[in-house]
């Protein structure tokens, strides 16, 4: 992976919908602000918010489900990523 | 269940409106920013706010109220859950 | 009461124009954000916002005037209940 | 006085055109933010913002200014009354 | 001086475009946020912002520039007032 | 000089667009927000933001970069300047 | 380089398409906010907020990415450059 993020920030990958449907997550196809299964592939160092140490509490390979509107994408070696900040991460699907 | 939210966020199970109305609760059904009764599945493991630890005070099992519009939803084996903050949640039904 | 709000919300029950009036106010007819009398139902046990302690400053019984738009309305057993932030109370009544 | 304000609240009375000329005061009819001039009838306790203790530094009979926007109106026994934070207001008028 | 500003409000008085132009300063006549030359007639006793005591700067007496849309007008004694606050004065001109 | 600004803002003079091309910058002309190049005419004494000390870091004679919308236009002895605050300096120019 | 940016801003210049190519990297043609690859040409000295240091973790030379509309455009020499914060920055591709 040659991309650092900055701070609190994660790159995931969108996990195609095949992978999605095995995984048993099937999303809702008018929901207005859709959920997204994606794999986490490099997470930042940290930050400091308000005084406070924020922690990274992902780790490169978890599976989590973030909005599909957090973050911006990128595309490099012919996939796409998001980079978005840890807050913007709902859950971590197992 | 294989969803485990981050910080202080839950998931939570709407429940039907025949279990709405066996409890005793009724859903006005013009009001602009509905409460929903709702089951909570899932706690996240608390975060902190401004220096302050936010700790859970809700737990699996209990049934709370909450906005219609709160949170992001998300379907998983063929249930609709949805995942939001604590701060979301405006009390707990006994 | 069966409903127990979170931090520090509380349940209130709107009075009817009758009492209202008996009790001496009358709210204007006009008014863009109208005042409500209310009674106050159920208390949450306060909350911590910026690391100060929000103590519960209202009781059970106590009448109170809030905004008409604060809050969110919840129907229980056949009866309205609006739930809201103790910081949206304007005044107790006496 | 049957109405006692939360917090940094207080509850005024606006005074009449007639009584705003006697005391030389004269309102711009065309300005945007009309100040009012009004009498305090009622003091919160005062409240604590961002850690500190917010003071209620004007008593009931004071003379006040205050931007016509602010506040709540509600109308008790038969007179109008509005409850307003003590951050808005202006100036004392003696 | 009959207003009494409170916190960290300053009530000044607008100087007439003639007493402007001989103290050299010209207001630019189509800038969308035109700054006033105004004097400073009546200053609050200070106030606390975020902890931190918030000291009174200028005093009667000083001629500020201050933004066209600051503060709010009131008519006193014949005379128009405007009271703002001290974080809106741009400059003291000397 | 005889404007003295409050706290943390300065007062900077436009440089003519002859002299910006002579220093070697040329502004972009459809650019949404225009950078400007400008020289500092006075500096405010600093300030307190959220208990913190702001420090002026430029000094009278600096050439900085500003947006074009920061800041109040005002004009005095036939000159035009502009008050802004030092955080909507972007960079000094050497 | 002749531009010194204040606090914790950077000053950037934008990379070719071709050299992006070049670099494995390709943007998105519709994305709304389309991130950006560019250079690292100056670093401010850093900043304060909130009380708390913010140090500057790029270095001249970094490639980094960012939001399209982050920041300001400037022209210098007959090269644009883009003056932004840190945190606007959001990842180095190494």
């Amino acid at each position: 992976m040659k991309i650092k993020p900055l701070g609190d920030r994660v790159v995931i990958k969108m996990l195609e919908s095949e992978e999605t449907t095995k995984s048993g997550i099937v999303l809702p196809g008018s929901a207005k602000e859709k959920p997204q299964v994606a794999e986490i592939v490099a997470v930042g160092p940290g930050t400091v918010v308000d005084g406070k140490e924020v922690k990274m509490e992902v780790k490169v390979g978890d599976r989590v489900l973030t909005s599909k509107y957090s973050g911006t994408e990128v595309k490099f070696d012919g996939q796409e990523y998001t980079i978005l900040k840890q807050g913007d991460i709902l859950a971590i699907v197992e």
